[in-house]
């Protein structure tokens, strides 16, 4: 899949924990209902688990043409030929991913601020995920971003910014008009009791929100 | 390095856990005792610790031109610029890491039984780790192999084989005319009040119990 194409607008970001029916349907269902990238994070298995994790999840986001992108994990990400990278401020620097990458896979990065940003992109990043945005419990240990610093970041960079951390249909609003190319959604989808009609929904509010 | 002059004969395995002295200093005095390969274990730390602790040791083990092989994280390998990936059961598969790879990098597999030492040469590892030979303390979820398995693994295979688990100069010789080409050594070595000492001692044992 060419990079040119990628389209970060609604990006679902997956966790296992607490799921009330199997992740692979509930992707299906969810690119169904308008996810434009999925985003695999698997912070606790092991690398044989997560990568047959990702083998199955690929089948599904394949048979979409949706990219898969992997958390962290380049080597998982290269044996199961997924689409890129994310990569947090404690892992592999992008520099380094973008070297042993070459320009084809997709390479994301976390950043909490301006300075970030701009080293992610400088580095080679395709975009950046900026947060957390709202308190989230996928990730505890994370302080929450303002809007204004949200807006500086997608304002200093050039590439996509995508918006993270407890984002709903309810919240978005609050992001409007910050330059965002999209939103990364994980719990709002994952434990909806429908996640085509909320993914539907998150669409239109990202469309709103842009 | 070109891999036909791989010497398995005194494989040190690192955990920075308890260490009395940093562990680049231990690996340098263990160097000079006679350690022939460094592998870097590193289960708890994020990625980029990882990375920067690899990149610390490489300082060391290139000086003295000795492979560097990193526990299971081939992405960590391959942004450091080391010499190869040590993968167990619940890694990346040896043959997708070959299929990535290529033939420059060295593989090593652990193997708990002859069937799977055989599939790991099969696809592609460039020596087996077989135990633990004896009970320890750095991986305790282990069931300990006996000289009769270590023995039918070594017999079975054809790339060299290396006794991990427990080993330390006062019971090397348990293991000797079982037709290992090394042993591996962790706590032995890291933990010893003089480790250039002790992998001399190590050294010698090895080459009578070869």
């Amino acid at each position: 899949m060419k990079k040119c194409r990628l389209d970060v607008s609604l990006y679902l970001v997956t966790d296992q924990k607490g799921l009330s029916e199997p992740l692979d349907r509930i992707v299906e269902e969810a690119i169904c209902g308008g996810v434009s990238l999925v985003q695999i994070r698997e912070k606790e298995s092991d690398s044989r688990t997560f990568y047959y994790h990702v083998l199955a999840l690929k089948k599904v986001t394949d048979a979409y043409q949706i990219p898969l992108i992997i958390n962290d994990r380049l080597d998982i990400m290269l044996a199961a030929g997924a689409d890129g990278v994310h990569l947090g401020q404690s892992d592999i620097p992008v520099g380094e991913a973008r070297r042993l990458l070459g320009d084809e896979k997709i390479i994301g990065a976390s950043a909490h601020s301006v300075s970030e940003a701009l080293q992610a992109e400088r580095e080679g990043a395709d975009y950046i995920g900026a947060g957390a945005i709202f308190q989230t419990n996928t990730k505890k240990d994370t302080s929450v971003m303002t809007a204004e610093t949200l807006s500086a970041i997608c304002a200093a960079v050039s590439i996509p910014v995508v918006a993270i951390g407890g984002i709903t249909a309810g919240n978005i609003n609050q992001i409007k008009n910050t330059g965002i190319s999209g939103a990364a959604i994980s719990s709002a989808i994952l434990h909806s009791q429908n996640p085509k009609l909320t993914a539907e929904q998150l669409r239109r509010e990202i469309h709103i929100a842009r």
